[in-house]
């Protein structure tokens, strides 16, 4: 990726990074964000190209996204011929589309063309079917067979992560064949950090650090310097377990092969960067309830998305409170088990999502496995039971004497006991089963979760209340 | 660092990553893990000693967190005299002390001596003050002294983060003397990826990455072919910052300056890797409740460490009680009340999580700024008004049905409005102002926000039913 700001740019006129304080936006200093929504409020187009042109291509998606939908149209216009793909690329998916909408297919096929296969390839896949075809037919023959190839990987694979442009070399070369060739050689990536050593069926055998290289005399043979552990990926291999391997190992870049072992391209730590961020991203958003980053989304489809969560909740808030109603004589006579009751449930619901925090993310990270299962959810059940014993006490003695009846004392204590170690083992049990038949457990656990500790928390407490006070 | 690894280990043996399922653990095959688990179990120190060796430091790291505090001493004793402070760095901390505690000092102090400055600077942070004294008391004078210069920046601070080697060159060089330089100089870092320049006074005024160095002939100028944006990072710059600016501009290292501008050190992506992970890792746990990954802390510790958010959880939830008590007698005669009340909490709640989710994120990326708080706010209460009418219609015909009361239903429909309102205001307003006032969104917001959301729920249904219903 090029470098478009020079000395002089808003970035460098700042100084380093934690000299001075951060400035509003991401990368964004706040008077440019102001200078470019002057302009766009005066419609000045040319005062708001000549800011846009300073831009880092990242600093200037961001600039898109930051701006809102109501002066986005006049960065648009602004930047329509000659749109940088690179900005395209750093776009969150709800703005790229508004983004593409206003521009020229002709352009905004010219503006892929000029980008990496992988980087192409990324971005058609975010558009629409009829966008795609339409910017897909604009493409030049090449671009277009590099994005289809790309696109006919499986989503999410290290295919579709992978760049095609590597350097390969054989390894009986010496450092000087190797510098020459790259002094030479005309269609070589725009950065790479790795050389790959091939065998003659061209399979990965080894690659050497540019570092190491640079530090070797001529001479010296490839053999000898490189490194024979390649950690290869399989173009079929998941994305996750890619960036679980650069993140593991420390990784600048990987080959990927095919099928028969062949070298056919190399993933770069810059794009796993992204991964690792959107992989904890979507966990994150998945526990909170919510599917997608949907921040620069309209209101409606953010409330309608966000409406299937909500919908599948209410379902087991309706169980939770058919358990209720399943003693109402009960609360009839006592009032204070329905004044307490939410605590029990509470108590449970928080217990349970830590540990199915801890075990999502144990299992994200691989920290989890037949070795430790049982440990991991035996442990959850202790730590259940230990907080249990605790606030039965303390919540005990807070019932007993708030109603002046130490049977209720006794009736919230055993609930909140029975509840917590639910909490303990149902946070820990839930998502491991998930995983375990194949399905996401940050995105399904916590409902299943909330539905047992309600369930088990209302029955529990209202369930002895019936029995031991009436 | 190195890699221990060579063909033959048992990675090298499952061919490439995605090829075949993956195995339990993280990079360990099953196999393995269960070969060390028996060799453990017969003490068979050899044995254990023989599987160790065959391992990447971080896959050693994960096999001593795997095996569980019973087994592990018999792994501690079997790499005992040549502990790897590699394996050290990559332990999780309650893992890493309880392996140091049972580890001679001076092993300790050998294997850290030979770690590079600022993973040996990390590896020492994690220790307690005692064992930290007694094993800087044992480094070797000159790597004592990179320590404690490393321990005297301020936590997550980039002088924490960088290391001192790196290559540093001056402008008026050509690419042959770069070359040379780098095959003669004995002090270089193990890796770089990128060669610094520096003016007079060593301030860097430009950066060259290895493959464009490589790629130049010999006679051409450093100063031709530098990027002249080199984006500094102060020494005492938030490491968070940091890992924004690597993958906000997908850079490689970035050099690190004092407060006179001079180059001290660099940080290299590996280490914002671990950053951007550990930084995504904390706000998932905060956001469960849980104050720290405690997968590997024994029940107790873990059950005394998350009692802390229980116990602020219950005070809210006493605060709900109360208000539910102020509303006793009409509960007594509409017991339908206190079956429902559950239902409006909860929808309240998790309407509040799911805009809470994305402005803390937003918050994290950075995606909210002055430009944009504002269209933020507002939009979650407009989510919050369109899913609260849509389930207010659809709640309220469930409870008019199910009570045969349809003035219930207004009651229970007028309820979600309200709360869901509130919870799209307050999930996103919460965490802003928090983030305003300098506190981390991501462990305070939510205690915030299901207080308000019981709270106004129960206050909201049980008001208006006793306004409406008696």
């Amino acid at each position: 990726m090029s470098d478009v700001t020079g000395p002089g740019t808003p970035q460098e006129r700042e100084g380093p990074l934690g000299s001075a304080p951060a400035a509003g936006g991401r990368g964004l200093t706040r008077a440019l964000i102001e200078d470019v929504v002057a302009g766009a409020d005066a419609e000045d187009v040319e005062r708001v190209r000549a800011l846009m042109r300073t831009l880092h291509p990242a600093d200037a998606a961001d600039l898109l996204e930051l701006v809102g939908s109501d002066r986005r149209p006049v960065l648009i216009r602004a930047i329509r011929d000659g749109i940088d793909g690179e900005t395209l690329i750093y776009l969150d998916s709800e703005v790229l589309e508004e983004v593409v909408d206003q521009l020229d297919p002709a352009d905004v096929a010219r503006a892929v063309a000029a980008l990496d296969a992988d980087d192409a390839t990324a971005l058609i896949d975010e558009l629409d079917q009829a966008e795609r075809r339409e910017i897909l037919d604009l493409l030049p023959a090449p671009e277009r067979a590099a994005v289809e190839e790309g696109l006919a990987f499986v989503e999410n694979s290290a295919g579709r992560l992978m760049q095609r442009d590597l350097v390969s070399i054989p390894v009986y070369w010496t450092v000087g064949h190797v510098i020459d060739y790259l002094r030479e050689a005309q269609s070589l990536p725009d950065e790479f950090y790795e050389i790959f050593v091939v065998d003659p069926r061209h399979r990965p055998i080894g690659k050497i650090p540019l570092y190491r290289a640079m530090r070797s005399q001529r001479p010296v043979k490839v053999s000898e310097i490189m490194d024979r552990n390649v950690r290869a990926v399989d173009v079929g291999a998941d994305r996750e377990d890619v960036a679980f391997l650069f993140s593991q190992y420390d990784l600048l870049s990987a080959a990927v092969v095919d099928g028969s072992g062949r070298l056919v391209g190399m993933i770069t730590v810059d794009d796993v960067v992204d991964v690792i961020q959107e992989e904890a991203e979507e966990d994150i958003m998945r526990l909170g309830g919510v599917i997608a980053d949907d921040l620069h989304a309209a209101p409606w489809v953010t409330a309608r998305r966000r409406s299937s969560w909500l919908f599948v909740n209410l379902i087991t808030a309706l169980v939770a409170s058919a358990v209720i109603g399943f003693f109402d004589a009960t609360i009839e006579q006592v009032v204070a088990l329905a004044i307490l009751m939410p605590i029990v449930a509470s108590m449970g619901g928080n217990t349970g999502t830590q540990a199915l925090t801890v075990t999502v993310r144990a299992l994200a990270q691989r920290q989890v496995g037949p070795a430790n299962v049982g440990r991991v959810v035996l442990k959850e059940v202790g730590v259940g039971a230990l907080n249990g014993i605790g606030f039965a006490v303390l919540m005990g003695a807070i019932a007993g004497f708030w109603f002046q009846d130490p049977l209720l004392g006794i009736v919230m204590a055993a609930a909140i006991v029975i509840n917590l170690v639910t909490a303990g083992l149902a946070g820990a049990a839930v998502p491991l089963v998930l995983h375990r038949v194949g399905v996401d457990p940050a995105i399904a656990a916590s409902v299943f979760l909330t539905a047992i500790t309600d369930v088990v928390g209302f029955f529990a407490f209202l369930g002895l209340g019936t029995w031991l006070l009436l």
